[in-house]
């Protein structure tokens, strides 16, 4: 099954348009555990093992690993994902991007030592930097769009002589010609409601990824009105919003698990509510 | 000393251009270590010290140690390159590029975890997304530009509204708004020395690390042509020029190291025949 029909499979089986990231910070873990960079994949487990229902994706962010020379936690990680969750795609959010050789090396470090669903791509370097992923039939490639963040703008938003802007020149490409093994799906900000419309409108299939709820203060409901469409009962334009420290900190307690899995509900349910049927 | 004054002396000490890139894959080694991931550290210690003296710089790219689980080795490597050429910095390649609270994991990993001087960034998501590094006072941040593959015109050469092309209107920004700290360079590949030289005035104090020469057919000559200056006996516009492939692989054989070094002299020869003093 490739990547777009594991997030449309997973968005059925667990009735959601949520997607867990996993950012794990040691100095925000709850008391027992704070501090403790050994203890990653123990506070990780906790967070998947509480909300693996919920979710239509999981989000390992890797510099929170490499940070702590914690790689061999994060295999661990999504070993124990794949085990618990086998419907629930993992993305691994890395945002790569480098030439065909050492993309071939990224490609390898993603899918065969991470045995990641999906991977987070940067665009900067062009097509041919995308390529030696797609060598990996049915895994998602999931290119950097319109970003949640403030200097998102500084590039991404300039408008080109064609007329459009670079993120829409983007989605387009994506849409169209870069898409060549159907693996491409796009990230756009949870903070501009509007241009995930845009991104919508010019790439009417790709699975979006909308991280910026929660923390980041985007408008949840606001992005599954632009982003997500279903027609005759089926998902045709998929979406999954991300929601990475609202459900990871939920608690600093001991509940932190129980307290994640409430944040995990309450954010289900309020991104269902917003969902639009043609 | 901060990055750029690093490589000044660098250059001076070395009397060389010639950044040597560590690009390690085990499946292009000599034969007593071909196909051994665990000597990957071996391999580029022994490039490392038949090239220390030679160099203006060494280069590790960290995917080539990410897909075999030897983080562990680009560590010893980077702390090697230290003890036995303290005056040569080291640039971490790893494109990074992500919001606020992951850069600083990322800006962690490169420069507590690996004691790097310097790290390659994606700009695409804009100048908030820089901010988490220059934390790190004097470390350089050298920012994609016009990189050299094929596929870099997709999106880097795209025209703007204003008339600037995007990596122009992007090499603007780095030697104006955005070098707060005096801290940014830019990589800007050898197969384009035109795009080079239209960097270099826009840009004209900011490092420039130059890919592309070697396997990749970029022209070193016309690349140091296009953006080193000196002038009143000092170098005023730094530039490095990177070769990875034809300096690790120059021999298949027991002779590697030496013919790393025999190929590190020739092409610091030939990058010192161009330099152009005004």
């Amino acid at each position: 099954m490739n990547f777009r029909d594991q997030l449309l499979a997973a968005e059925r089986a667990n009735d959601s348009l949520l997607c867990v990231g996993l950012d794990p910070n040691p100095a925000q873990f709850p008391a027992g555990l704070r501090g403790n960079a050994r203890r990653i994949f123990d506070f990780c487990r906790a967070i998947v093992d509480a909300t693996h229902d919920l979710a239509i994706a999981f989000k390992p962010q890797i510099a929170y690993f490499a940070a702590h020379r914690a790689e061999d936690q994060l295999e661990q990680l999504i070993s124990h994902i794949h085990a618990v969750a086998p419907g629930v795609p993992v993305i691994l959010d890395a945002k790569r991007g480098d030439i065909g050789s050492t993309a071939e090396q990224y490609a390898r470090e993603a899918f065969e030592r991470y045995q990641a669903d999906a991977l987070t791509l940067s665009p900067y370097m062009g097509f041919d930097s995308l390529e030696p992923y797609m060598a990996y039939d049915g895994k998602g490639l999931i290119l950097l769009c319109r970003t949640s963040n403030a200097g998102g703008a500084d590039l991404q938003a300039q408008p080109l002589a064609s007329g459009e802007r670079v993120y829409e020149h983007l989605a387009r490409l994506a849409e169209g010609a870069w898409n060549r093994g159907g693996q491409l799906g796009l990230v756009v900000g949870a903070t501009f409601p509007a241009e995930i419309a845009r991104v919508r409108a010019l790439a009417p299939t790709l699975p979006l990824l909308v991280p910026g709820i929660g923390a980041q203060g985007g408008d949840a409901q606001a992005a599954v009105r632009a982003g997500w469409r279903a027609a005759g009962g089926r998902t045709v334009a998929p979406l999954a919003v991300s929601s990475s420290r609202a459900v990871l900190y939920a608690s600093a307690g001991d509940d932190f698990a129980a307290a994640a899995r409430d944040a995990a509900l309450a954010a289900r349910a309020q991104l269902n509510a917003a969902r639009c049927t043609l």
